[in-house]
């Protein structure tokens, strides 16, 4: 077989079979295949499409081209996963309260680039929290509390790695077949029996169109059925940030508000709705039945217990739940004053995504280091009334250079409209598998 | 500007700029754009196109990337280009035919992959022969004797030797816009006034569809009478071979019996039409005097003694054209013997290549060596009676096991039919610019 033979076929439109995808995903992992072949079929997949069963291979072999994680052993495992959005720390709330209804949440997660780090990035503002762990830690934290949230320990689906890379350089990102197959290349990989999605659609999210939002969560909930999982998905608001708090320690504090009960309603509902789902997946009940535990869970604390368990399991100090100023905090708090008065009509989540991002809360390349304090917590959302002279935002960051960059960004993120205005709700849409 | 967002504007069908495209083939030279950006701008290029403006933006640009030959001080200045095929060698004829008709033939060549050399290695095949000359020494022999067939001197088209490699691995050669950029931003460096394209169609050519063949050679006047050269395409026949000899030192040797008028007809036909296209172009006369002008240049041998002029100019042995026995010779000669008796239906022009290159005529890689003896001998060509035992070519090589390989191929070339057939005519179609 010859990567060149296989470009043809997709750059002719035709269908590719089982083995030329194998061969394709065994080539780039092995280096045999070089970039410029590889950057060539995505963008004739780009153009062409893949249909169900080609999709399908590519996840597969995507899925077991690297460590694939063996959780036969536990009951109800569960994952989730979110396409990625702007002030999104619902694994820091969701698995908790997943766990502490007796589900199995085994989460590998990375340290994406973004305009704020990734889970791993966000439970590392903790001090003293471990994120790296041996299978073995892993396997007897998992037996012992249900829950755990890991870096990946082996190499999960390299060739995804290796493709996404080579994507975001040949504008071949925004293709439904590969964005679905490498989300659920990763969740195969992580080996969990039910799966719940969360696809942000809105100008944070890298969908912005709700319409290919639902074909993206379709086709996600077609491949893991064809792969014998258990999936749902949710389609849910990205235009504005979730919750008020952007930046890793920030959003570590409002996750624990949540799980107490007193946290941003949009964030607590899209955590509930997502937990809920969860725990019907995983143990197999009624949603309804579901809905009530995962609610229960506030009410009782029981999920913010399950928070204290982990953060213990994993060395960090479960102190900053009562005092998240033991966090390390920004050496400057400057707030966003309101140029003008009116109603919220948008806030717009890449905005302050970038004004975060300028802060120091995100990494623009591979490796680089995060400021876990820096970040802007939100003061109003989307539908609220604010006078002139009134504060916006608070800006937390090191130093005044980023704090000007910051304000400007997040002044302009701000639509303010003389009529009042209704925000969209944060659950837009759900699919069950 | 960024690449990403040029890759992007073709992904998605729409059309590029010219300040976008020179700013592709600038990085393309410098390295700035790496080869996987280059890669899936090719493909989108390929599936979605380019219009005319951007075709002649990209032909500019490509040509203007490296040395472009100043031909200004010279009248009549002709080129003529072939898109290759087995047993082409109409340049060592037309060539002489045209000079000895006071037009200025300024020939750069290249030493191109291919099932045997390019006109640069079948001229090498005559003892003593220089290709490698300097700017002087080429302006000095072009003024002395109006011919010089030579080696590039500069680099030439530096952008399209890298593109051609990109789109050679990634399947994304079989493109109007872009095999008729790479071949007339060639043409336009190397600065002849007038030119002629021979568009090769059938199975030993790249284009096997003639009216594909017709589309490129439409599009290559369309881009050459845009950047103001006089121009016109042949389309002619590489179902079979051109002539009878496949292999550098025959070929030599056949140009010299067409340029006697004792050629095969095929060849012949064809050498007289590009050369009366050529003088007419160039000379500004009417086809049919340029044509009248021709064939004289075969009755009265002034072609062959110009190539003699050619040789004697460039160190060559001119003996050769007396005595061909002088290049050197194949230790083994082995005919072909039919296995059955009928009318010869077709010939295969790529199997009889393929065994050439078996042989050792041609190159696999770059820089690889060629035995300029070595080739194949047809003895028979469509539409020809033949028995059965009767020799349907002789194989030129220098070991038993390539003569063993080169018979299967040349026997599977063949196809011989119970009844008469009258074999395609050598050219097919010709566009006027």
């Amino acid at each position: 077989m010859r990567m060149y033979d296989v470009i043809k076929k997709k750059r002719d439109g035709m269908k590719l079979s089982a083995d030329e995808i194998s061969f394709f995903i065994r080539g780039c992992v092995s280096g045999e295949i070089p970039d410029e072949q590889i950057a060539a079929l995505l963008m004739a997949i780009y153009i062409n499409g893949m249909c169900g069963e080609e999709t399908d291979a590519l996840t597969k072999a995507m899925a077991y081209s690297g460590y694939v994680q063996d959780l036969s052993a536990f009951q109800g495992t569960v994952d989730k996963h979110s396409t990625g959005g702007v002030g999104d720390k619902t694994s820091l709330i969701v698995a908790p309260i997943v766990a502490a209804n007796g589900c199995t949440v085994a989460k590998m997660s990375g340290r994406s680039l973004g305009h704020t780090g990734g889970t791993i990035d966000k439970l590392e503002s903790i001090p003293g929290f471990r994120t790296s762990l041996s299978p073995d830690e892993f396997e007897r934290q998992l037996s012992d509390i249900g829950i755990v949230i890991a870096s990946q320990s082996g190499e999960m689906a390299p060739a995804d790695k290796k493709i996404y890379a080579l994507r975001d350089l040949t504008a071949t990102i925004e293709s439904i077949p590969l964005i679905a197959s490498s989300i659920m290349s990763k969740k195969l990989a992580a080996g969990a029996e039910s799966i719940v999605l969360d696809v942000k659609t809105g100008k944070g999210a890298f969908m912005t169109d709700i319409e290919k939002s639902r074909a993206l969560a379709n086709e996600m909930i077609r491949i893991g059925k064809a792969s014998g999982k258990k999936v749902a998905a949710l389609i849910t608001d990205m235009d504005a940030p979730l919750g008020n708090a952007v930046g890793n320690s920030l959003e570590v504090e409002e996750a624990v508000s949540v799980l107490r009960g007193e946290g941003p309603s949009d964030l607590t509902e899209l955590c509930l709705a997502l937990a809920s789902h969860m725990i019907s997946l995983s143990r197999n009940i009624p949603f309804d039945n579901a809905r009530a535990m995962a609610e229960r869970s506030l009410y009782n604390r029981d999920g913010l217990e399950k928070l204290r368990e982990l953060i213990i399991y994993q060395h960090g100090d479960p102190d900053i739940i009562e005092s998240p100023e033991l966090m390390h905090k920004a050496p400057i708090k400057e707030p966003v004053i309101s140029e003008s008065g009116g109603f919220i009509s948008a806030e717009d989540a890449l905005c302050i995504g970038n004004a975060a991002l300028a802060l120091g809360a995100g990494r623009e390349s591979i490796g680089a280091s995060i400021d876990h304090s820096a970040g802007v917590l939100l003061l109003v959302k989307p539908g609220d009334r604010v006078e002139k002279g009134q504060p916006l935002a608070v800006l937390h960051g090191k130093d005044a250079k980023s704090i000007i960059k910051a304000r400007q960004i997040v002044l302009s993120s701000f639509s303010i409209s003389d009529k009042p205005v209704s925000a969209r709700p944060v659950l837009l849409d759900v699919f069950l598998g």
